[in-house]
């Protein structure tokens, strides 16, 4: 399953694309969306739009898996950031491709097997995933790979499990 | 000046058409864009999205006006709301339209002449400087309004001191 991740954030937005199945994944491409702070909001905006129709037209992905922003989160830059998890949602509905959220634990959790593990052990063990000498840089990239990878990892079981439910005419 | 006031929700967007000038307007289309709170929040998004297209294809609006979102804002719906305004930014940047973000004091202020007036007051300024029986319904359509009346009022001027200043290349 071929996954597009999202790390959204005004000035680094982390793309990351993924191929993987539950165990295992192998990195397709991670980068950055960069936007500067002197554009104006609704510019950058744009600018980040059509970076990501820009990734999605270079790879068929199945899933864009966003980090689901909370009102908790820092509040000097939690507007722009709920924006940019908006344009990615936007951007994959109109492909008819499924937008899902990932909360930051569900992703500590899916990689490191503990949802409070620190940046770095997230890091060292994406990189050990991938077979990587280090972790894709920035951190953007970085963490909208293991988004990427949690997907793989939780969505696909979480499919099967509703395919299962659905083929026995059982509610989910 | 054609102008489309954007009031964010994801259940009830505001929008509003006016036509004004400082110290007079007219209002041209008030209403709201609905969408479920069933509805999955891409397709949510992306309702919205092509409900704005509909009202900016129909009129030839100079501005989009939205209210500002701040983080302090109702914690269980500022997410979503912060998402719907930067769609309107995005819709209006795609279209070379400029989007111009006001905050509500600023809304009161301009109609009411008080930062802290309170609906019913801005309702009932809203539909005497319109000259309408009632403010429009729902009070989201009515907000809606309110921005565009606020930024035909405050706008044009505050344009007309940018050019002033440009003009004469003093820095603004």
């Amino acid at each position: 399953m071929l996954v597009l991740g999202v790390d959204p954030g005004l000035t680094r937005c982390g793309l990351g694309v993924v191929d993987g199945t539950p165990g295992r994944a192998t990195l397709i491409e991670a980068g950055v969306i960069r936007t500067p702070s002197t554009m104006e909001t609704s510019q950058r905006l744009l600018a980040i739009e059509q970076g990501l129709e820009q990734w999605l037209d270079r790879y068929s992905v199945e899933v864009v898996a966003i980090e689901r922003v909370f009102a908790q989160h820092n509040l000097m830059t939690v507007i722009g950031t709920a924006q940019v998890a908006g344009i990615a949602m936007l951007v994959a509905a109109r492909r008819g491709l499924k937008a899902v959220q990932h909360t930051p634990s569900e992703v500590k959790a899916a990689i490191t097997g503990s949802g409070r593990a620190d940046k770095n052990q997230v890091g060292h063990m994406v990189s050990r995933i991938l077979h990587l000498e280090s972790a894709p840089k920035p951190a953007d990239a970085a963490d909208a790979v293991a988004l990427a990878i949690c997907h793989c990892w939780r969505g696909t079981a979480l499919n099967s499990w509703a395919q299962v439910a659905q083929a026995s005419k059982v509610r989910p």
